[in-house]
């Protein structure tokens, strides 16, 4: 993506480029067949239920005005209509918490007022609607996107570790009010007695306990060894909502004594009964608004245009994160100006507006490259274990396995070479084994294990398609009809699923490892780069990393500590947008260049590269460009696990020199058969000439965007 | 041990061979240090627990004649006793469930007679103690514990699993009780009404539940990533004590509304309230039993003498697998004797006598095992870093590591060379690494990595010594001391307590391995082999094992279904004693001889081996002999992990001869690394000439006893 602030022009470039492949976005979503429905039901209740529960905490704050109903509602219409003709079909559309925070400040302040009132209310609402739709319809246009440009590894994943602490403290939260008097409730009722009230908390633990560990568990099935590969890859699917469905199911048992209202479950009018619908035809008394209301409605207009502005592109950024390895163009500007519409639309119709929303954005992406290494895995195990019964050598096998690769990959109109992973991966292992004289023989299990070493082989890809976010806004739209069956879910099931929500967000995240990481022993260091492939373990001194790291964490607590401020705490994302110069301007100050590339690369600092890293000076630099893009493909490589995904940082430009990519390649020293790695000196991978020395990994940085000096070369960017 | 019936035989034997190490006994506990606080600390949880909860069950029962004072009382004196002039220190003894069921019907039976009454009870049930001491007097001395060499796997696997079972209905059926009214209590208190019942279940729930799965966690913190080495070591040393105590603060959060007796607590009397103590002095009244009564008493201790004869030796040979690799020798005879007399003094001080318990002796063993390796590997990985630092090379480094081991080994009278663990993988290692040109040069830690390899070397073995014995028995008998302290843990973490025994007495249990394989998929079925190293899984079809595996469950079920039955159900080892001649008569029709050794080795079937299992005539039997010994020794060495033990079954003869244990020795198919596997026909381990060919393994099989066939090599046996 192009820095550009020219008008029109952000938006005309995303639409040209994902005009280019936008039949492919289809097609390739019909091509992965029944398979689909697993990302799609996944992604569907991660979306339903907070939105669900959202509806909830609006009823109560705006007397009932505003419903499940509406918030469902918006998120499907929004959802479908981004699906279709949306930019970035990765991003998740939703009615999200600092919406409803600012609704229920809204709300607050029109009931008071005599010439608007409740009555008025959402007619009000309209025309704020609108003024942020204005505002985002500039901000598009004038490609404020192009900032994202400026967000660091720093920032996202800050703002994604606070989204998960939002989660989390909305589970602890939720758990806790089970032991209290709900506000709508009548106080006299038996099942809010003191005693039912605690038997009522502690029978939500015990769901909320269950559905969290329940689902944790679920989602590691593929690797267990009990039931058929059939059972595994279906808990595995489908075991997060299979979990709701039987905690749900639980929670009938006790009926004995229990009164009604324990456990207390979802609360929300059908959408046919009597006033659930008003709102539909707010439009029509938008000019009763007093002209005074509708300038003043300006002012929280700018609120949530900013709030719309940051969240929906930075949901976008982390959806499309490097180590996704997309293949197809982001679309900034163009999803903001598609924003605005869809406010507009929401405002008229009376229901709040949806956008970008994490941590379901990034999950989305996650759930489909699980999807398409399963895949990619079958067809190339298949390919295998015939190239075997026809007596192939290692060397046809690699061989026919290619060929199948090659085939798989998505067939764009700018198609870059595949990839090399495969071939990369070939090369070195074909030289050890000629080296243990297996290399003429006919491969067996013995030599390459199918189940094993294609999951080595492999490297992370994403099934890129719109058919996915298609199929889960339409089914949020039906859980306005499902209401009633929706309302059997025990409010505590909802609780856990916020904090598995949470939970879920942190792998990948390497903010959050970095955390792990100070309170791991020294001794044991080792297994973080074992796991996460976290090269700046080895470039960074372990000094620099915690200072680093115990930054973030301030600053993560402030940003925090903001949201606990009543009404100015839904601008938190301007305390994370100011991470930008703090990053620029400050932090650079503190660490050294190297080290903080290695820690939070930015594309911007490119340039001065050379420069600074004194040791680089007099090398060949493009010898050096190859070597690290050798690096970078092992690191996607080797960090495979089965069915998982597992989010890589690679190191682009290292503060040690060559020493330490050489490092990279080389087997590290807590290798557990040591006894077999090679010589000293021999090189791991052989160097190979690059067919793809421009390819796609150097195109698509952790944000998405080459800096402007490698303008012109970017495959996805105008050409 | 010897199979003999010869008078006296057995007792004498056991004394002479257990005399000769009885002061390494003292001297190797105390040699441990503060270390050996880990084991006994352990142990006496898992032996404290449930005595004081039989007690609660007993003082329920006995309308508070007998109570937690009594059976805490019981089980310290015994053990103290046995730890210090019993024979098999690893023996741990306790009141157990068998013992409070025949007391509760004893109970019922005298307070109904005129001229006994509760008055009376205790006066009688010492005269029971009489009857059931004299009897196990006769068995001890004809040396019936030598029917105990018929005792295989089958029986003493199902037991073990059987007695898990019962732990874990005693765990789900406390928790559920923790809904209901208990029988003692006033049900008009305010925490018996519907509403705070319903919430003490839950929170019963929660505890209990809170208390197993952090147990769980706590003992495997050695492996953990996070915290330093000595916070994961005292955390999987001293874990579930700590979380009893973590727990039992949890239960005081709720304070506000909640009444007094929720969550419910532990119920006993204090030692020295009036009443507590009125049973010391029993044996003045003894005489006042009317004789028809005194003879009469001859009933029940039949009952009793066959309970604990069964009891006391298989928790005796559990305590004493073959895959623990135990170096002092047995004492059934001589133990089942002192039972006698321990059972007369508690009879005479009115407390209910305790027998050696399951699974609490496995237990013992095994926190030994993991004491010795910490141990060893302690003291090897010194040595590895000593021998670094000078710049030895690979083979000085195995020299060194060689003679440290040594000098850990138990000196004994009768000592035997040291097993040849580390020798052999030093040899196979030795040779890979020559061949990649390792061999000559200094040893770092690429090629040696101290931490890991010094736990693949090491082979299990346990620290045998009867201090920890002592200990714990001692800290039982605290108990009574600090009841007031004792009353303060809520049942239900009780509860949760004995779900974790349940499960902590699976691991390394053949028969449950085999019931997980059931429903293992056929294709991760090589993770069973990989993980506990069951090679039956090779050699026997899958059908005979699912066939021989579902008998036994069969047969499970059947001896859970006859506890249930009221006062029979005492005498559930009856049935599982007939698994004896099922075993030897029946199941050998419907099985194949090879398989069903391999599945459940039989000492007693050793002799018509080689004529039934026609494709060894011809072989060098003494050849096949070291064969089998290397397979076996490597078993023992590859089934390590950190800091646990990993119990396994070594071949012995398996049906498909050689070639099988060839199989065993060259790495299997699966091998992730498979490229550097050595060349088709090179030996995975070279054949050495075997110093100890009569060495222990043989000599220890699973019953801890070889049969009659090879009586007189045996070097714990009279020689």
């Amino acid at each position: 993506m192009e820095e550009t602030f020219v008008p029109f022009r952000g938006i005309k470039n995303d639409l040209r480029a994902r005009l280019l492949c936008y039949k492919q976005d289809w097609t390739g979503g019909i091509r992965a067949g029944i398979r689909i429905l697993a990302p799609t039901t996944y992604i569907f209740f991660a979306s339903a239920i907070p939105v669900i529960s959202f509806g909830e905490q609006l009823e109560r704050n705006t007397d009932g005005v505003l419903t499940a109903v509406q918030t469902l509602s918006s998120t499907a219409l929004c959802g479908v209509i981004h699906s279709i003709i949306g930019g970035q079909p990765l991003l998740i559309l939703g009615v999200a918490e600092p919406t409803v925070l600012m609704y229920t400040f809204m709300f607050n302040f029109a009931k008071d007022r005599k010439d608007l009132g409740e009555h008025l209310f959402l007619a009000w609402t309209g025309w704020v609607c609108v003024w942020t739709a204005l505002l985002l319809f500039l901000l598009a246009i004038l490609g404020a996107c192009s900032i994202i440009n400026r967000f660091t590894r720093l920032a996202g994943e800050l703002f994604g570790l606070l989204i998960a602490m939002l989660f989390m403290q909305q589970a602890i939260r939720g758990v806790i009010e089970e032991f209290g008097i709900p506000q709508r409730e009548n106080p006299n009722q038996t099942a809010l007695m003191p005693s039912w009230r605690f038997g009522n908390g502690m029978f939500a633990m015990v769901l909320s306990f269950g559905l969290l560990l329940t689902a944790i568990k679920s989602r590691k099935a593929r690797s267990w060894r009990y039931g058929t590969g059939w059972l595994r890859g279906f808990i595995a699917d489908y075991g997060v909502p299979l979990m709701v469905l039987v905690w749900t199911a639980i929670s009938y048992i006790p009926v004995r004594h229990v009164p009604k209202g324990i456990p207390r479950r979802l609360f929300s009018p059908n959408p046919w009964s009597p006033g659930a619908y008003s709102n539909w035809t707010v439009i029509k008394e938008m000019m009763n608004v007093p002209p005074l209301y509708i300038v003043g409605a300006f002012i929280p207009a700018t609120m949530i245009a900013v709030l719309y502005y940051f969240d929906h592109s930075v949901a976008s950024q982390l959806a499309q994160q490097k180590e996704f390895n997309l293949k197809k163009p982001s679309s900034y500007h163009y999803d903001l100006l598609l924003l605005g519409f869809l406010t507009i639309l929401c405002g008229l119709i009376g229901i709040p507006p949806a956008n970008g929303v994490i941590p379901q954005s990034p999950m989305h992406t996650k759930s489909l490259a699980t999807l398409k290494h399963q895949l990619l895995r079958n067809k190339l195990s298949s390919t295998a274990r015939q190239s075997m019964k026809k007596n192939s050598n290692l060397r046809q096998l690699y061989r026919n396995m290619q060929e199948a690769y090659n085939e798989m990959q998505t067939p764009l109109a700018f198609q870059m070479p595949p990839t090399l992973g495969l071939r990369e991966l070939k090369e070195s292992t074909l030289q050890l084994a000629s080296s243990t004289g297996y290399i003429d023989a006919p491969v067996d299990e013995t030599v390459f294990d199918v189940d094993k070493d294609i999951d080595d082989l492999l490297p992370v890809e994403v099934k890129e398609q719109r058919l996915s976010n298609l199929f889960q806004s339409l089914m949020v739209g039906s859980c306005v009809a499902a209401m009633p069956l929706l309302k059997k879910i025990p409010t505590s099931v909802l609780w856990g699923y916020f904090a598995f929500m949470a939970i879920e967000s942190l792998p990948g995240n390497q903010f959050w490892e970095r955390i792990l990481l100070l309170f791991t022993a020294p001794s044991r260091r080792y297994k973080a780069l074992e796991k996460y492939h976290a090269t700046f373990i080895e470039t960074v001194p372990f000094k620099t990393i915690a200072f680093f790291t115990v930054f973030q964490i301030a600053y993560l607590f402030m940003c925090f500590g903001i949201t606990w401020i009543p009404i100015a705490g839904v601008l938190f994302p301007l305390l994370i947008m100011l991470l930008v110069p703090v990053r620029q301007y400050i932090l650079s100050r503190f660490f050294k260049w190297a080290h903080l590339q290695d820690l939070d690369a930015a594309e911007y600092e490119e340039a001065p590269a050379v420069a600074y890293n004194m040791q680089f000076e007099g090398e060949d630099m493009e010898g050096r460009r190859v070597n690290i893009d050798d690096g970078e493909i092992l690191d996607g490589v080797i960090t495979r696990s089965r069915g998982e995904i597992r989010v890589t940082h690679s190191p682009k430009v290292t503060s040690s020199t060559l020493a330490s990519l050489e490092a990279v390649r080389t087997p590290p020293a807590y290798s557990p058969r040591v006894v077999f790695s090679p010589r000293p000196g021999e090189p791991w991978l052989s160097p190979s000439p690059r067919l793809n020395g421009k390819g796609m990994e150097e195109k698509r940085p952790y944000s998405h965007s080459p800096g402007p000096s490698t303008l012109g070369k970017s495959p996805q960017g105008p050409s």
